[in-house]
């Protein structure tokens, strides 16, 4: 029997993507590669998971020695359905990405990519998410694989603390010109929403999403300021959403509020 | 000019479930209200925004001196449409709910009650997310109204940390057998999936997600145990994801890491 760990890799931007492909090369060189991911694009879903409908899975074949899956869920679902459903062991670690665009700063909350990382987190798997800052579907991904080609094995080796997962974030850049790696904290930026309303050939209104990203921060400890000089970001990620920075005076606020 | 506060109400059952009736019963003793809700219901949608489709908005009659808007997006979709696209002015205040099931403890991350909630306090402005621990579409509402009537008028009148919003839980009790209010943390539980495999008529195999919730957890101090006992949980809740805990760690793990 193998000795080598049992990788899981998904993604958001759908089993065919470049960036999947690409994470998939790597992780094959530090394991056994399973491959559950969404048969098609599911960028943006967040934490969302399938309960009123049905799953599919089907084998499909992308890699020499690779078991590949591919699911009509949310990347969610497919870190549900690979640990309870689909694998005989759990897996050692689960990659997922490389997403094409950035999950940096707030952008955790919405992605899909980060959202399979913190779903294997709440497993108790160590997971970390990829993410380089191009959207391009033809986007360059030799960066990403070189610092991915040094984060997994690192992990598989060290370990992370359990319940947490990594927010790994890569600068449209060339090897040569990238200058590390930094360890921070999620950016307090967020997206200022613009939408486009348009009106269909049948003279009803509909409205297309779009938006300018902003930074409220300007500090040297954030991963917005690490990609923007020039390093690969590394945010520690947890699915703990208490504030408790205000437990105590929530408290307060609550007290003897309703009281008879 | 009036001068009452605005209140935007939302949530992921959809604009015509009972919980959201019984949420705009209250709001409006308190505001103006405005209801921007899904048109079906997106449960456990988590934090998935619409980003590859369009979106359509439509207004609709339900209560006196209401518009109500009803959307084809998600609960996020619908915070973010409000307030940059539909509203004039910013909300005083976004209530969402009140939930037909349970979003204690983990499922604060699926829930897409709880999503608008975080939604709007990513976007500055206070919210709160109310739950009664009853699936039924019929369920009884008097308690969580009971509770929404003391919580609306004390967050309007006495705010929230900027950022923080509320995931306010009620128990499947009577007001009378409810003894209070408990400020406390999200209780580290989870779910232990489990899916049910079946065969369609082709044939072909699918799959329903289910499982069993299972809590990790002892103590007093978190929402699980605050419900098992009778009370009210209230957990304040923030959309920063970083694991603060991990971050020197991490700092330490990484040292040296493809340093040349």
């Amino acid at each position: 029997m193998s000795k080598k760990p049992l990788i899981l890799v998904t993604n958001d931007d759908g089993v065919t993507a470049k960036g999947i492909n690409n994470l998939i090369e790597v992780a094959q060189k530090y394991g056994d590669v399973v491959v559950v991911a969404p048969d098609k694009p599911q960028s943006a879903m967040g934490h969302a998971i399938t309960i009123n409908s049905i799953l599919h899975v089907k084998e499909i074949s992308t890699h020499e020695n690779v078991r590949t899956l591919s699911t009509s869920g949310t990347p969610v679902d497919c870190v549900k359905l690979a640990v309870n459903e689909l694998l005989d062991v759990k897996p050692d670690l689960v990659v997922s990405g490389i997403n094409h665009g950035s999950n940096a700063s707030i952008n955790v909350i919405y992605s899909g990519t980060m959202s399979a990382a913190v779903e294997a987190a709440i497993e108790g798997i160590p997971a970390v998410g990829f993410s380089l800052l191009d959207y391009a579907h033809d986007a360059d991904f030799e960066a990403s694989k070189h610092f991915a080609d040094l984060i997994i094995p690192h992990v598989l080796e060290k370990g992370i603390p359990t319940g947490v997962c990594l927010n790994v974030n890569i600068p449209k850049l060339p090897v040569s010109e990238i200058k590390g790696m930094k360890v921070c904290h999620q950016a307090n930026a967020n997206w200022e929403e613009k939408f486009d309303k348009r009106t269909n050939p049948h003279g009803q209104n509909y409205y297309w999403l779009t938006g300018d990203f902003v930074n409220y921060e300007v500090g040297n400890d954030t991963d917005l300021w690490a990609l923007d000089h020039g390093y690969v970001s590394i945010v520690p990620t947890q699915f703990d959403m208490t504030s408790h920075a205000s437990i105590e005076s929530m408290n307060k606020l609550f007290t003897n509020v309703g009281k008879r």
